[in-house]
């Protein structure tokens, strides 16, 4: 196993439980073939995991993130910091790690360890930046896939993720079916509509319309964070609004001390919840993987994998599959969760279909453990 | 009546049948004092009106916009070009102007012929900017309200508006209830909610980042386009997206020729409707007047009116009203339609409802004749 290897991480900031493993390509060769063309002549994923592996090797769970965080899903002896799903990774909690070995990766295109455009380009020694190949979806689940290899295990005990990692847990099981047991997809889509592709158009363009991005090839200490600032903003609108914000901020404005002098500026709490969120978010992410991992969400559609949607998803007949969706999600809403069963059901998987209330719209995963807690550890504990 | 007076227009652009109205002031001064304090010593307010004026100046209906539109609502002799609200008046039509007088104002605070910030400040002769005092929902009601004095008529027949020009309307009925007989709000809201302060403040973020806006002090010639186009974007987003998108776009590609080299760039069909339509608007609109009316929106507050929401709609009680909302609106959603209905109808007021199905989100009032019409052509058919 590679995983004592503490290699150079590939990029300027991992959290301090992070490890590193290698991965030795594909078809016979070093290199690392990507979906739409080009390769990578090396490749890193970073990842951390908490549990044990057991003898038979059978009960490993691979964690997809969505597009934000790092592999620090959950706390541990050597990072004792919150994770990011800290409540449903852990020992006794719903993804039990005294039951499963939890692995959680880093996204291929990231910047929290595994290669992306932030990297080193082997033939240049400076960051790929543009010069990193088209990245989509299949990608990352195979960065995925051959990190768990090098890991020794060849058959996941189930794939999990949510939003931008639902995608990717799908898109794991379309390249690798017979290597998955249970599969749960979380606010997840087989393919971005017209509205989520705009907001991310819209995100891209603010960043790419940043001086300070350099056509991409700023230098690591003069980031476009202005751009970034402002995408991470649509984002978060994107990512919560609705009956939660009114709950919350309803029409609060900021004391005096913190209102900005500027008739434009910030007045409403909700506005200055938008500006320390993004300023917190831009701090720790590369532009170039945000614009990456952007546009491979675009990219994604179950029907590449079929010639439609239910063809793509009848390829996951045999894996037994949770599908859970938010009904105030506008980003990635209920009707493609619908979608997700309704294919999947038709192949005549064992499959269930958990609709939540929660109303902090596509990000609940994240923070409403009383609807999500239950839901998952439902899954974990009926697997035999 | 001022109507035959052709004032030089306040902006670098206006449809060629608008008229102009010089305002005189309130308080007994020339000075049009501003809601929120300061006074502009100088307004004009442009029109375009259609139908005649009734002996007993009675028939009277004002039209108030949204953000983006002029006062070009219909088509006339004069200007044969089809306005924004084409299918909705003239004669015949719902609003008929074989029946009805009807005026439709450019916004105060506007670039389409009424005074803002684009307009000269006779204090300097250069275009006010940012010296334009602040501009609320209020100001535009009543400088409406003063035009039509100025045309001679002391009492509406109707006040009608949607969107932005709905919440104009209802402050209309707030300062002059016993001045108007019908109120018709479309796709409006008693104030604004986070969602909607969140995207608004966004927009003005990404304006105010352009540095071709020069702190409000931009040249006419050298506009912050990009920082614009991006604000309008998120516009288009706000008011259109969901399932019209889903049904008129879907996941088509542009065209090879069309398509963007760039691997961020437009590729999807709904990346070039953005494009296309956020061009047009910038290419005929202020920076500043969008601003200025951005926020006067955030500010807006019918609780300011009494103390809370209710007390306020009370003032409305004598005033037969019709209240219209979209199920698809995600910028002034339905419950905030509902909002509306149930304070007017708890101060006994003559006041109707109409929920409506159009799947064209908050623009539906624009598009969606076959839904709209007939529910304005019965509330005007049904006044005395």
């Amino acid at each position: 196993m590679s995983t004592a290897k503490k290699l150079e991480p590939a990029s300027r900031w991992t959290p301090p439980a992070t490890r590193f493993v290698e991965l030795h390509g594909d078809y016979g060769t070093t290199d690392f073939h990507m979906h739409r063309g080009g390769t990578l002549p090396e490749v890193v994923v970073a990842y951390e995991s908490w549990g044990k592996l057991s003898e038979m090797r059978d009960n490993a769970v691979l964690v997809f993130t969505g597009l934000s965080p790092t592999a620090h899903a959950c706390s541990s002896d050597e990072d004792p910091s919150p994770g990011w799903w800290e409540y449903m990774i852990g020992p006794g909690k719903p993804i039990d790690t005294d039951r499963f070995f939890v692995v959680c990766i880093n996204s291929l295109g990231g910047c929290f360890g595994t290669t992306g455009p932030g990297s080193a380009n082997p033939g240049t020694g400076r960051p790929y930046g543009l010069d990193f190949p088209d990245l989509s979806i299949e990608d990352i689940a195979k960065a995925g896939h051959h990190a768990i290899q090098e890991l020794e295990v060849d058959h996941l005990c189930a794939v999990v993720g949510s939003s931008m990692g639902g995608m990717t847990s799908l898109a794991y099981a379309l390249q690798y079916p017979d290597e998955v047991g249970n599969l749960v997809t979380i606010s997840s889509a087989c393919r971005s509509l017209p509205l989520a592709i705009a907001m991310r158009s819209i995100q891209r363009e603010i960043v790419r319309c940043d001086p300070a991005w350099e056509g991409g090839h700023y230098q690591p200490d003069k980031e476009p964070k202005d751009g970034m600032v402002l995408a991470r903003k649509i984002g978060l609108v994107s990512y919560r609004a609705g009956e939660e914000w009114n709950q919350r901020f309803n029409r609060a404005r900021v004391e005096s001390g913190r209102k900005d002098k500027n008739r434009f500026g910030i007045e409403f709490e909700v506005e200055s919840y938008l500006d320390y969120n993004a300023h917190k978010f831009v701090d720790a992410f590369d532009a170039n993987s945000y614009l990456y991992l952007s546009r491979a969400m675009d990219w994604f559609d179950v029907a590449d994998h079929g010639g439609s949607v239910n063809a793509g998803l009848a390829k996951i007949h045999s894996i037994r599959t949770l599908v859970v969706g938010v009904e105030t999600d506008i980003l990635f809403p209920i009707k493609q969760q619908e979608e997700i069963y309704n294919g999947i059901n038709k192949a005549g998987c064992d499959i269930r279909f958990v609709r939540l209330p929660s109303i902090q719209g596509h990000d609940s995963f994240l923070i409403d453990e009383a609807n999500f807690a239950p839901v998952l550890r439902e899954f974990f504990t009926g697997i035999g």
